[in-house]
């Protein structure tokens, strides 16, 4: 048997445990003996629960059990995460975890130490939640460079921009309903609205594809509380959807350029169709062209089921992973910018085209709707548009809103 | 270096020398050695090719050669890769293949020998060109019992269905576009357009994921030929597209259905989204939910990016991938009946509505266009409907289209 341990039995914890007993045959098969729960470590009292027996309050009887050979980290957060993971790796554990902050802020430290140890440490369900993603990076798009990715990465705001655009609802009442069905924090809900989730999710994208650590306080995120009703209708009248977008690209000098900012997608991106809180990530790799993974990016089961495959590969390959789900640490260098030239959206609460043309250096297409113009301009760099935004401020013109458009070309092309 | 053989130097036989060539460097870190062409096997004439000196026309040479310890065979079709494949592997090599035919028809047995040899026999090129699928459902999807998959895994009928639906064109002027660009056979297109492509192709994941073998020439196959314009027209206007989708399901019973067949799809289902020559799959596992991946189904690059992959995994990973990419041979059992029940798009060439809705025995929605009506049924089963056309054609109203609708609803709660 594979004792594990699981550590955290919240929401994906207990996950972990009803997909093991759930489809034990089929776990078992594939990874080649049974995986049976050893102790679960929560502070909490589950002295009355089923499981009581396997209930622990102190690490140290899991790090000292020597049949443990994988533990389950499923707390989420830094600490005591950080503390627990890194103890179980150097006492020689592989360790599988759904944690994202965790992976995006220690993963280079703890990758090594695994590597050292000759364990694993495997996060699939950090990134994308159910949907396999990190493995195939790592092991099927190995003939591949891959340059650049695009993603849906937290459904929460996906869910809140396809009630905005289905229902006609405001930024405000998304963000109740969202609160409502439980998907958004009802205290705080800034970790998704405003795009620190899917900023420490591609940060771990990052860091996977181009081989050195991507420091999530160096990834500008922007998320989607500016997104107005208005924008979603001239997204539509454009054939397109607002969507905001995690990215993360590497130029021919290896220059890596990251963020998660709304964009305006045209529906021939397939990006642009994924509704509700499911996510999907775009990969494309030199030789494959575009490659797209979707399906849900969080929730109980499918998280955990992410987190039960880590623990099959942990089984089934042990570290011969980590020749490929491996990055270097590094040493932040500041903000990271996007020096690419993009068209983008603009839209203003005011009539004057002319003076919009001049200073946008022309349009490429413009929509009026009421008191209001949205324009797609030509291309031009971030800070070429930060220059122009500055002369329609003096020109007396406010520019409500700004957003990339992602195109099918730029991501072919590019 | 992990010394390999190319079976076939065509389109993707050579794509795996460019892609080994290409992305040496990244392949050589994932394999954990370099990898190094050391025969080509062509009867034609290579002489003058730049690596003449790799080519031989005797499959004798390579089996012969104890350094050769993988087999990539990129011939195509039964005879004689079904003959060099299974040398190769009873000679104790390993082989990556990218043939469906060879797959679909002796995979059972092929998969069999490898496990007894202790090689490995894998084929992710062989469904889904270069999108990492049987991979990701070999390991990835392990936690999950895969109940049923949806897929457009024929590149070129979809080309032409987008064509048909963007540009109005017919199923000739599609056809003749898609044999100009070299999608389709100017000889003979059947292989796509009839689904006989799609056929191999689900019966080699129907066996994967069910574990027993499918045989290609019990799944029912029908291909997009009977599709009109006015089909196209009524889905649209229904919000719909229509998409050559081929399926495998088994219900709790371990009864498996599987076909392919030109079906109706709300725009809300993911696949119905895919345009142009790309490939999707949707699977439906019982934790996860809907997982979809998406892709360059064919072209030579994307397709010997796959079969590169299948290269390292043999080097990384050895036989232990036989765990779970394995299955049973079965003996046929006759045509595969899929009794399940359906919403079925029905387009007649009449205006009589009393007597359409009597002999289906009413209808949920119903469009006029011309002299034509297309309606949706209340679900029923293939067998009800066909009893309701021989009603209909006995009241004098011919069916000219018939469809099932795939809406996403039954894709999650079926």
């Amino acid at each position: 048997m594979i004792k594990i341990a699981i550590l955290g039995f919240g929401n994906i914890g207990s996950g972990v445990l009803q997909v093991l007993r759930t489809n034990s045959a089929s776990v078992a098969r594939r990874a080649g003996d049974t995986v049976g729960v050893g102790y679960i470590l929560d502070v909490r009292d589950f002295s009355s629960h089923p499981d009581a027996r396997l209930f622990v309050n102190n690490i140290d009887v899991i790090l000292e059990d020597k049949t443990v050979s994988t533990v389950v980290e499923t707390i989420g957060g830094v600490d005591p995460a950080y503390y627990y993971v890194k103890s179980a790796l150097l006492a020689g554990k592989n360790v599988c975890t759904s944690n994202k902050e965790l992976v995006a802020t220690h993963g280079a430290e703890l990758l090594a130490i695994a590597r050292e140890k000759k364990v694993c440490f495997l996060f699939e369900a950090s990134v994308g939640g159910g949907i396999p993603l990190l493995a195939p990076i790592r092991d099927n798009l190995c003939a591949n460079v891959v340059d650049q990715v695009h993603g849906i990465v937290n459904g929460t705001t996906n869910f809140m921009l396809t009630r905005m655009e289905k229902d006609d609802m405001t930024f405000a009442q998304a963000l109740s309903e969202a609160q409502r069905l439980g998907y958004a924090e009802t205290r705080d809900p800034s970790a998704d609205v405003d795009g620190i989730d899917a900023q420490r999710k591609i940060s771990i994208l990052a860091s996977l594809l181009f081989g050195s650590e991507v420091h999530p306080a160096d990834v500008p995120a922007r998320g989607i509380r500016q997104v107005g009703v208005e924008d979603i209708w001239f997204a539509r009248k454009m054939g397109a959807a607002v969507k905001l977008i995690a990215y993360a690209k590497r130029d021919e000098k290896g220059k890596v350029a990251c963020g998660v900012e709304p964009m305006v997608l045209p529906l021939c991106n397939q990006l642009a169709n994924v509704q509700d809180v499911y996510n999907a990530v775009m990969l494309h790799g030199d030789m494959l062209g575009d490659v797209m993974f979707y399906g849900a990016g969080a929730g109980k089961l499918p998280t955990a089921s992410a987190v039960v495959s880590d623990i099959v590969d942990c089984a089934k390959y042990g570290t011969a992973v980590h020749d490929t789900l491996f990055w270097q640490p590094s040493v932040s260098q500041g903000p990271i910018i996007d020096s690419g030239s993009y068209t983008y959206y603009v839209r203003v609460a005011n009539q004057d085209v002319t003076t919009l043309e001049k200073d946008l250096g022309g349009v490429g297409m413009l929509l009026r709707h009421r008191t209001q113009i949205a324009v797609l301009t030509y291309p031009m760099t971030a800070k070429q548009l930060e220059k122009a935004i500055l002369r329609l401020e003096k020109d007396g013109i406010h520019v409500a809103m700004s957003m990339k458009l992602l195109g099918k070309r730029e991501m072919i092309a590019e």
